[in-house]
């Protein structure tokens, strides 16, 4: 029985990173010499072929796109999945789909089996760990290789390729001049840290909100989370004793931590303190108090995405047109944790 | 450039079937001496590698699993997929993602797709129309050409293979007999229409669980939600002057919709009427008053899953052993929703 001999594989059995593979056999500078011949040698010797999509990509079309997400169990990524599949179904094309699980490795390796002659072109919203290492040569390999990749939400500026972002400067600058109209003051933010680019604009929304409305930022009254799976401890212990009268939160879960935990220390929501959220998901609307938030409109990202992939893949000259960055516009959702 | 082919690009290039190319490159009798040649020949010509499974599955390992599920947005499957995911890498192995948005046409098409020589098995839970329809021939040709699959949640009874289901009946009676032990006499219950198994089996959980305890079925307590978006309003008609003291939903949102309805009503949950739902979700738990459920552990299912499905896949003698099937247990997780 012949094994089919993966970039993955190939690194176990070399004792190296899967990124050093993957640019060994591109026969990239950053790996020496000596490495590169070796794995070289190892891959021919096991008879590896490395993606076909150069081969195959101008002769064949599977009518398959290739969407990669960096969590499954996240209701805005499955909204902007509904969208894909609705405007590429439209179009006659099908939708397979990976997750990242927000590592590095396993989005590489996502890459690999997809470009693998399943699809015709990517959608790609990027891991945590990506952002963190700033390795994208598995991103510039498929657009070198001629193969379209249109990004999303989490995407990253040095990459040249079509783009969907929404606004998340502005959708949080909004929020934040929605509570300073509310009379409030002392605004907390409740964020990420840097290195996820959606968290990083959002926290500078914020702060230029402030800026235009002449109130200085107290470092005080800003959290970043480091760990999402202790980050309602986090909020609870950073909430005390702050006498804020509004919080933003840059998605649904810290928000609805942050009025538990007000809550707790006997505030009423929100008439005591006002509290807005980013994403707006079943959570939001449902929670009592029902949470204010920045709508990400997530199925019309997901659509748009689809939508410029597929001119892509069907424009006889993509390649010599610019790339395209999109940007879907947010609204402010009012609910019951803002007073009206 | 060389061309990657596949069978349905040769059968169009050749004006011939599908099944035709297939079977001339299996130099199958069926076809004549003349079309296998030409046949064979453009094969050759254009370097072309069989992926079909008939041909490929003993020879060829992709290491990776496929996964079809009914809806995206959708906490409980996005919860399988997790397992899925996590116990396919602790073997070694990817997991691809398609969903069939509960259309029996998707359900095929994705199939198809996949089959086509991107994975070793299939893990998959049925579409909605698939079961109204009762067509399986996409499910019994797969089996027929000897690719495993392991069916979930929403499983056939028909067909053979190793499935994956929580004990819904089971589930069910347990969450009235709570109810019954404290004291609830007029037990409603929201459920689906009967052609979801799962909520079939839940229905025949409800009335078990009254028959024991000697309890007549009322069936004007019983309301089977025709269309999920209008699932709220349907909900809150039902509940109207209907003077329960408990009800019983099949899943998570039916449950809210109806603490919102007691709630318009002027009715306290859990003092004046207590609530149980189905499927553990951030919504159960985060809402106010949180929301004693039935858990369906989705990651446990999940995990099985991909281990029933490996083993089949690592195991020479996988053909001749009998089909497993395994039942997760259900838990009652409770919460505020009932009283204590």
């Amino acid at each position: 029985m012949k094994k089919r001999l993966t970039l993955k594989l190939i690194a176990k059995e070399l004792d190296v990173s899967v990124s050093t593979v993957s640019k060994a056999l591109r026969d990239s500078a950053e790996i020496s010499e000596d490495t590169r011949q070796k794995i070289k040698a190892f891959a021919k010797l096991y008879n590896y072929k490395p993606n076909i999509i150069a081969l195959s990509l101008k002769n064949r079309k599977t009518k398959t796109i290739g969407v990669i997400i960096p969590e499954i169990v996240h209701h805005f990524f499955t909204t902007v999945i509904s969208g894909i599949e609705q405007a590429a179904n439209e179009k006659g094309y099908h939708v397979i789909i990976c997750t990242s699980n927000n590592s590095f490795d396993k989005e590489v390796i996502n890459m690999e089996i997809l470009a693998n002659g399943s699809i015709d072109g990517f959608i790609l919203s990027v891991a945590k760990e990506t952002q963190q290492k700033k390795d994208y040569h598995h991103l510039t390999e498929v657009i070198e290789q001629g193969m379209p990749l249109v990004m999303f939400d989490r995407v990253i500026d040095e990459i040249n390729c079509d783009k969907i972002i929404i606004d998340d400067f502005l959708g949080a600058k909004k929020a934040i001049q929605h509570l300073i109209d509310k009379k409030c003051k002392k605004i907390g933010l409740i964020t990420t840290i840097d290195y996820v680019s959606v968290g990083k604009l959002r926290t500078q929304g914020y702060r230029e909100a402030l800026k235009e409305n002449n109130i200085p930022a107290d470092e005080d009254l800003i959290l970043k989370v480091e760990d999402f799976d202790k980050s309602e401890m986090e909020i609870q212990s950073f909430l005390k004793d702050k006498k804020m009268d509004a919080v933003f939160a840059v998605n649904e879960h810290f928000a609805i931590y942050a009025i538990k935990a007000f809550q707790e220390q006997g505030l009423k929501v929100p008439d005591d303190v006002q509290v807005i959220g980013f994403t707006d998901g079943e959570l939001s609307k449902r929670f009592i108090p029902s949470l204010t938030t920045v709508n990400q409109h997530g199925e019309e990202m997901g659509a748009q995405a689809a939508r410029l992939l597929i001119k892509k893949l069907e424009n006889e000259d993509a390649e010599d047109e610019p790339f395209e960055t999109i940007i879907i516009e947010t609204g402010l959702v009012e609910r019951n944790s803002t007073k009206r």
